[in-house]
């Protein structure tokens, strides 16, 4: 008979349950700035995206903004600088202590309230992983030529990752190649969905290349800068999600052509790609799904409204059939979630982002997911004006469902989540 | 205690089990003409369909077609019409005698392998039901006008029931009125996706209208010819579904004000709107169940070649966690839904509509919600490239998608099949 | 066009969310207490409890506790007093202060460990709710009466709600009928599923009945206290769970039959049944809870290592198909039912009972489902074993199961859930 | 770009899907056959049965059948056999041909009516898998000495597969082994949930044993018989199920030590143990699905019952929330599964078992699931009432829920048809 009366494995997870990884606050100090974040957006950063909203469309060039739009930008911007909020998501160089990230996991839920927050404050993706990266291990070059004009808002970035040919998901098969030639790495390959690479503002890419291939496997790759006009980087044109292309922003088809750098242009080192990567991943997770969980909010007050305001069969229709069950099950995921990834936020706090690479997986196996299922019940409460352009529901959804992929399949991050259950035998 | 020993109900569904109604085999003498139509469409279809790929996009006026576009499309119809591949649909005007519904489930799975089949062998919808409905149900003068250039091809038909403002998946909620001035109905409402309704070539619409409010609830609906061109009716513009607007088809959304036709447009007769409903959903649903389940088909099959020609971690996708039971669970959910939907079809021709009406609501309830999933995770397999522009998958699952509403939500397919369940205690 | 853009609902949920409400951490004052008891529970009440599984079988009356059983239990109980772990759950007298509920969540957790551990420290249900009821709102010759013993541990209790013939879960149809007859109430009525009351140390229930069936609905019934020796309350015998009989404990089976007890028996006054009720099930259900999740955290610990011990097709079983995919999912359930149930009991112990009712509802609905799924996925993935006598997992699996019903059904809690998502509008 | 344009793979479901595989009927002369099964059962099987549930226990000895009960038992087979209700589902002898597996699923339908009737009719498992591999590959001394008395019903059989210390779900983990020392196969090892081992009328086993440790892995098994009484068969007691042990028949627990039988006692040839599993497992696995989804519709049929008779808040509880639609749900899986295991029989009928297997794991993956889902939910609209002795819901889901796993565990079966599905690439 098999032995069953071994005791139960102790977990990081379950060790002192009670202690300080439970405590989810956001802290005292943060609060006020908070506060002030919720309100400049209501009253400043609100009103510009409905003036953004009713611009005409620029038929003329839909891969460039008008000028008045770029205009409104700028305004929300030099706003946001002349009250102190740019950049706040930003360690401190010099003591390396920035923004907690359960601080920022609470401001990321509001700047997720409007489309024009992150920018507006610049503390936007990809330029925010961009700028942490450059900021924690940048050389004071890089720093001055990208990380500045980055901070002052003057310039937009890219990441390259993701590849058309391979699994890119599992980043041991990135194709993309940079030899080092002289004094220069030369690139070829192919990236696609590279979201920001078609804003005419964005000069600047980091790029997952593979520098080192007879090195172990964690070993081959590197990231490298690659200002966007460097000749042999072809836009190839953007990707379609569900049929939109997103102009003038787009998630870009790039090809690298013989792209040639200077040798000075890597990150960190040569082989020190997947290093990198924990750097950027961790929190940037952290903010999407905080942004997430504002849309199944979202998604969940609209069931409401709706079911309160249709009737068929003589019943309002939040009281017919599944419907309530539904909008219960709803509250109850959009809270679980909001606890976790308060959760992982915490333990990237007090454990750093090694230990906690199990809870991120966590939150993105679980956060894309579920809320793509809340608003997918929303468009169905909805009838056929739920998928049509008359609510907000059908963007929220190809939005939500694009980063069950984009960023790492929902697959990958089960994996890693049953892979460490594992280990901890 | 409660009695558990009462025997177990006896219903349609289990009486007689193993008698005709489980004969799921296409008739002899439709076989050839299936053959015939599968070679068509491989043969003459397909090619002329890729060509009109190729054909550049209508910019000046994306909601009409382009002469060579048209031309086309006439060339696969007189093709069709030469071989003898047109109307067969139809049920013979003086026997009442048409095809099985059972057969043609069998020529609709076919159908829905080309986009243009339908329409070259003029069995595309709403035309079928518009003109299985005049067939039946029509004047002379009705047939002449209307029923005779649709059965020739030469203009197209929109069929107009969901309105915007009410929960008309509640037939009884239609809130469009016609009212008797003198010798014409004067129309007022608003509907919406009203698919084909864009087409220039569209000149006849059906409308369902609520005719006489005092009546009892199932007898206060008609149903109306209106010609697109009278005045009072307006196009306002096309609804969008995830972001696309499909022109020069598209999913209209219309406005009647004071719409003016003649008394005799009436079809049928005043307060028989639900009956015309019963002649003309219960085929057109199974036509499309067998569509939708050719596109869970393809979906299935692409999954197959995705996951045997990607590798990570080492592996075949298709042999990596959860992908191949999902490649085995979309083969038993195929196999399923085709069994039903030809049963269903079976027992249309076998029992009736009316008495078929909970099997046609079990298959509606079932196949697009299921072929939806299986055409997610189709798209999950297939990681950023599966809601791009690289696959015709993203595609597929909006419009798939789609169905789950605008032709009669889940929710209310789900409410016959339980309220018949209950009825037959 | 409807309108969209009205601001998100504002909720008790997402109203100050990184406030207290979000400080789920253990009391500094509690933790002490709490290692104790963890400590207690190994290294005194689970070797008393192997020592019990070894005692032979009471053949002669499987309904009574053999003598070396009782032993063994009083053993416990008075190890557990010199240590001073008694009654440490219940609220001060005086004060009203009693321990937190998110710190008792915490103790719960330990108390679920082991199936003696509650009752040797006189913290098991449903003795501790009666006793809570009694403690807060006993009269003083009640509190003498029945309470004191219950104190120090000599009589055990039972909590007589659901009944057999009416949907109970919806408490206003409680048919057991108590009727002033001059100085005393005569109970008529039936029962079931009532815990505990065939211990023969039982002396005590508390009983629900409708005294009152001309008030208002929420005003009929009343709680009232029938020792089990009253003459016409009868034992029809024990209701089996999944074929078990839990002798000598049990879930009973009663009927009373013109019980006649005194009219002070009623408790807080006639038609203040649902009052009671108020106080009773709020911290009960948390700690059922977590005592679910603790057999949710064995049931894992189960997978994971049958997964690494078995080999099938070349593999370990828990690489294998979807098996690891399961694991992850189940890690991730787990910390969010266990940070949702620290989240309820916090917000018990800051806004009260009734405001909490829709976190208990929510966990309610939550846990007991998503525990019996795990725990029936361990016992799919160790085969047969899995629902043998081989591991506790069947038995497991069969009591949480049984709790998404005796403590009111899943579908109860979801539409209190729905309802208040709707009443916040 | 990928080639998206290949043509979808045509596969054995698919290719003319209209022909003779989709002829569901039962054949014209088995249709009296299967009424005077089904009438045979109602006039005399089921009043014997009533007879044996009112028969007091065998208190003396759980494990023996009392002389009142077995006298039952022959009365029930004798009559059966005077109107030649017997032995039908065997093939021939001489012609090879037998009972359509199609004729037969009709006929295993009224067979799960009634537990007794199977062993009525000489039809009841592991007995008729023994008996027609005994039929198609015995020895004529294998035949007289076992064959007959199994035909007339003297004696009863077992068939020993499962074993409790490897994954035998993957069958070429046997570890049961078999050396020929002189004229005699000594066999050693364990076998586990052995259904009607126990039975005290069972004489005979047909075990599975590793024979050829260094042939291919599919040439290593062959299958054995074994007398019972023969030395070294120890039985070493009840396996349970969900706490039950179902005496007098039972889930044997075996050991084999040093066990001999002669050189003559292997069926069929050394090593090919898997072809003789090809043979019973097909047709077994079709009759055993037919009895799961008649319990399925059972359980439809009393969540339909309960739900017409009890109400809450006001509403009949089959209208409440969820229920309504999972009554619609039951119904909608109930036919699809019934369609899909007369397809999987009629294919067997047509196409042969070996070309049938993904088909037989297509209904084995399928429908124990869904209809322990459907079982469930019956218990859930039970309320408390559902797991109790009260009504036979929670035997019923036991009985499938184990089916889950003795029967090949799901997941093996997931896996079969996915292989399959990629293979036809």
């Amino acid at each position: 008979m098999m032995n069953i009366t071994a005791p139960v494995r102790h977990t990081n997870y379950s060790l002192n349950p009670g202690d300080e990884l439970n405590d989810l606050r956001m802290s005292e100090q943060v609060r006020p700035l908070c506060d002030r974040v919720r309100k400049f957006i209501r009253e400043t950063v609100q009103p510009i995206s409905a003036e953004i909203e009713k611009l005409p469309e620029n038929k003329a060039d839909r891969w460039s903004f008008t000028p008045a739009h770029l205009e409104l930008i700028e305004k929300a911007k030099s706003k946001a600088k002349a009250e102190g909020l740019w950049n706040f998501f930003l360690p401190n160089a010099h003591t390396g202590e920035g923004m907690k990230n359960l601080d920022f996991a609470y401001i990321a839920a509001e700047l997720g309230k409007d489309l024009l927050a992150p920018e507006a404050m610049n503390c936007g993706a990809p330029d925010t992983g961009n700028m942490e990266v450059l900021e924690r291990i940048g050389t004071p070059e890089q720093k001055e030529k990208w990380l500045k004009p980055l901070l002052n808002g003057q310039i937009r970035s890219a990441y390259a990752m993701t590849e058309p040919n391979v699994a890119s998901s599992d980043a041991k098969n990135i194709s993309t190649t940079a030899k080092l030639v002289g004094d220069e790495w030369v690139i070829n390959g192919e990236k696609y969905f590279i979201f920001g690479a078609g804003d005419p503002r964005c000069k600047i890419m980091i790029v997952m290349v593979k520098t080192s291939p007879d090195a172990p496997p964690s070993k081959q790759q590197s990231q490298i800068l690659v200002p966007k006009d460097t000749p042999g980087v072809e836009i190839i044109g953007p990707m379609h999600v569900f049929g939109q292309d997103h102009a003038p922003r787009g998630h870009m088809h790039l090809r690298f052509n013989n792209v040639r750098v200077p040798k000075e242009n890597i990150l960190f080192g040569e082989g020190r790609g997947f290093e990198i990567s924990q750097i950027r991943l961790g929190p940037g997770r952290i903010h999407h799904c905080m942004r997430i969980i504002g849309k199944a909010e979202k998604a969940l007050d609209m069931m409401v409204r709706r079911g309160l305001t249709r009737e068929a069969f003589g019943k309002k229709i939040a009281r017919l059939g599944v419907n309530l069950q539904m909008i219960a099950l709803a509250r109850c995921e959009i809270e679980a979630m909001r606890l976790m990834v308060l959760k992982a936020a915490k333990a990237m706090d007090v454990l750093g982002n090694k230990e906690t690479r199990v809870w991120v997986s966590m939150i993105n196996a679980m956060v894309p997911e579920r809320a793509s299922r809340i608003i997918d019940q929303a468009i169905q409460m909805h009838g056929a004006t739920g998928i049509s352009n008359w609510t907000p529901l059908a963007e929220m959804y190809t939005d939500v469902r694009q980063l069950r992929m984009t960023d790492g399949p929902d697959e990958v991050h089960w994996m890693v989540v049953g892979r460490h259950e594992l280990s901890m035998e």
